[in-house]
């Protein structure tokens, strides 16, 4: 493609010319994932399956550190069981997979058809409050056994009609977090705890920084009391829900009788939470840092941190500049990086130049040439993802070994704050309906450009108006803000009072 | 139940009495795992979870370090992809799931039915080698592609009719390696260095002592060309499977196109191979150690190693035992343990003497009783679960946190070691056909004891003197072991000419 000529970039089309095809470019280039025949569902490559790897590392271990544990349930859920929370099976009898037969057996065309008809349907798990509802109510019975703290790691379906790898796929790969409390104020807590988590998960990991938030009632996990969330604007301004956590109050225990004795012996229902993140998060890290080079992985997830490519053009130069290669891999992996060790690749493809774009594609934080000029002077020469790919230096062996935890923390910090200031750059505070319309309308219908943002702006309160909005512009109320300060305004749709701002957003 | 008077076991019925019962009530007591409402499909319980996550950490190491990288591939299989291998969908079709809709939605009586139906029905993964196929036909076009080296920890369903916890589960958890190849020789390798791991994992480990062997025709993968299998004895006589891995040929590769230009530009079909092990391992660990007193966990791969449990009778007690408690649980912490921390629990529940009883269920290795006289000693009153459950020993603290680390390595041992000599005493050299029917025929046809055991005895090759065998005893051929010598002799069924002896027994 002639890229070390002209000025170009590796992803066509840029973020700026079709962000939403750069997008699947991104995912194809970086090899991190790719459709499958199966419709909407996707296979996970080994590149972006680490990427996955390593986030269920981190929070399997914040969970455990607060003494929840994990466990597995069935992948089927009677039909019966979703139909015991009427909000519940509203938001998700509508887009499941249903398995009616237990087998395939020849038809009379020879071809195989479905047979054994099973007696009640069953529903692959959209999400299992209620598979797992089932079993809290035998594991429950006094107070002596709250909290009851549960997670699982596994795969769910929704048939989503339009998909979208990662971002909107009828099977994902996700954990849910299932609680059962004695206290109202227990449970609460434990919720706005696990939204923490993913917080934490999100800033200090996958370097997205993102606003904590209650969701209104319509964008609210179907049956719980709160929804709170976590919201983060991609490079296109548009919002990215990057973890939930539900507050569910009495109804799920009431639903699936989750009961317990008392200190008092009397006999109460338990009072449930539920939280959950997905592969989603996948997606927003390539919305979030992704440049017109490809990927951008944060090095505190990043599926590898180092390459290092030998560069071999006479056959005598091969045995040297691989035994320097191998050794510097060595001293490298003995690095630990945040509870990590360092991760090498050795590219030793002998495909010519295109190797460096090849990592340039895949996001990886650190690119290290090695020739037989760098190895005579104990150097190597190094790129930096956060920077452009042509500004690589030189640098002493020995002086990139003792730094590179250093210069991996630069990286990681660069893309955070470089996130932060989209956001900051691209959050207004609207008050009139006039501004927040002109906000949120592209300048060119036809071919819309990357437009709009976070706009803070007061609600009165009411569906009705929320509606309005969202049918207009497809704006919605991504959530009321924790941190918000009480301020009396006037609603952006119909004038009304309102105490507060909330966050509206075109969203994913 | 008054077992600290009587001499009583803590599971009734023992092993002698009724194994396959026996087998049910240790899962109970000991917390594993339980039926759910969906018909053969189990709840992993987070005592059991905690041994497949530690069986996966050890396997997905030993993977890593031999280039396998993880990836994820999709739950539902096109219908059509089954058909692909004809020997594949006849194993394969008679017992799957089969989603043939992807809502549900209010029928006449308001009830919810299964609607929107698809256009070709999907099958829930029964395994994975046509659907990674197809990715892998994708991946691979040269010889520079090869090896391609892809693991998937994942969930699969076969619908089996008689389901039991662990051994045969509608649903179940396992990882399935798949890989391709430019040669035969390197793909057999692959095979059978996949099988060493699985034989590291089960003697080394889960210090299950293996005989490794290649399966018969009639016992082999659908769509195979030759499987290999672990054969390890349960304590009722049976054989269990701890791992099997299959050299597929060129079939799968042919079914699904899995082609490459090789170095000499001619187009070849690729050599692929498979392999895996689930949940039905922790089957195998209950029945390989369990005995008449619950669980009994080898040490590498326990969901806990040590206990501690407090004994408070006064509430002035209350502070100086809990004090020492966890001051003993943080130093046991900080050791390492074959590449893990120690890990303890500390049980504070006040509910008397049960506890020590509880423990000994759940296996955990090692029991500690901390009680104010213990303190006053600066000592520790410890029992072992590879010993009587009143064989307890008073330890000085420091010699027991000095030597613990032994302690647990010592029962690991005496757990394999005890597990061979099972295995040696009931296997024997077979010559007659009399001698192998009286061998593998009970007593007491009425109420069946323990009886049988690994017969080594000669096979002429022909499958009709298996299946004989097998109508006849319910006995199969386990495996044609690897290390066996050459030696002629004559079939146990036919009497016909036979260059090699075969493992006979009953099997899960």
């Amino acid at each position: 493609m002639g890229k070390e000529n002209k000025v170009q970039t590796a992803i066509t089309p840029t973020r700026s010319q079709d962000y939403p095809e750069w997008y699947q470019q991104v995912v194809k280039a970086s090899e991190l994932a790719e459709n499958s025949s199966v419709r909407g569902c996707m296979v996970i490559k080994p590149w972006g399956y680490a990427l996955w790897e390593n986030i269920r590392c981190v929070l399997d271990n914040m969970f455990k550190q607060t003494g929840v544990k994990n466990a597995y349930f069935p992948l089927f859920i009677p039909k019966r069981f979703l139909e015991k929370e009427a909000e519940h099976v509203e938001g998700f009898a509508k887009e499941c997979a249903v398995v009616t037969h237990h087998r395939l057996q020849e038809g009379q065309d020879g071809r195989l058809i479905p047979a054994g008809q099973l007696e009640e349907p069953l529903v692959v798990r959209p999400t299992s409050e209620t598979i797992i509802g089932e079993s809290f109510s035998k594991w429950v019975s006094s107070y002596r056994d709250l909290p009851l703290l549960i997670n699982q790691w596994c795969n769910v379906v929704r048939w989503e009609m339009r998909t979208r790898i990662f971002l909107r796929t009828s099977e994902f790969l996700w954990q849910e977090g299932h609680t059962a409390h004695a206290t109202r104020e227990e449970a609460m807590e434990r919720t706005l705890q696990m939204l923490d988590s993913y917080a934490k998960l999100a800033e200090s990991y996958l370097a997205i920084p993102v606003i904590r938030g209650e969701k209104t009632d319509s964008e609210r996990f179907p049956g719980a009391v709160n929804t709170f969330t976590l919201e983060a604007m991609m490079q296109d301004r548009k919002a990215l829900q990057t973890g939930t956590s539900h507050f569910l109050g009495q109804n799920f225990a009431r639903a699936s009788e989750i009961k317990y004795q008392s200190a008092q012996e009397k006999e109460e229902y338990a009072w449930t939470t539920s939280w959950g993140v997905s592969t989603r998060l996948i997606g927003a890290i390539i919305m979030t840092h992704g440049d017109d080079n490809g990927l951008v992985l944060p090095p505190m997830i990043a599926s590898s941190h180092v390459v290092l490519m030998p560069i071999i053009k006479k056959p005598e130069d091969r045995s040297p500049v691989m035994e320097f290669t191998h050794a510097l891999a060595k001293a490298l992996r003995e690095q630990h990086y945040h509870g990590r060790k360092i991760e090498v690749e050795i590219d030793d493809r002998e495909i010519g130049g295109g190797k460096g774009w090849d990592w340039i594609k895949k996001g990886i934080p650190v690119r290290v040439e090695i020739g037989p000029r760098d190895i005579a002077q104990n150097s190597v020469f190094v790129g930096r993802r956060d920077k452009g790919p042509r500004e690589k230096e030189s640098i002493p062996r020995d002086q990139f070994i003792k730094t590179i935890v250093l210069m991996l923390d630069e990286i990681q910090d660069n893309l955070f704050d470089r996130a932060l200031r989209l956001r900051q750059e691209n959050t207004r505070h609207i008050d009139s309906k006039e501004d927040f319309y002109t906000f949120f309308t592209p300048k060119n219908p036809e071919k819309p450009e990357i437009h709009g943002g976070f706009a803070l702006a007061h609600w009165c309160g009411s569906q009705r108006c929320e509606e309005k909005i969202k049918a207009d512009l497809s704006v919605t109320i991504r959530c009321i803000p924790q941190d918000a300060e009480q301020e009396t305004g006037s609603c952006i749709a119909c004038g009304d009072k309102s105490t507060q701002r909330v966050i509206f957003a075109k969203a994913y």
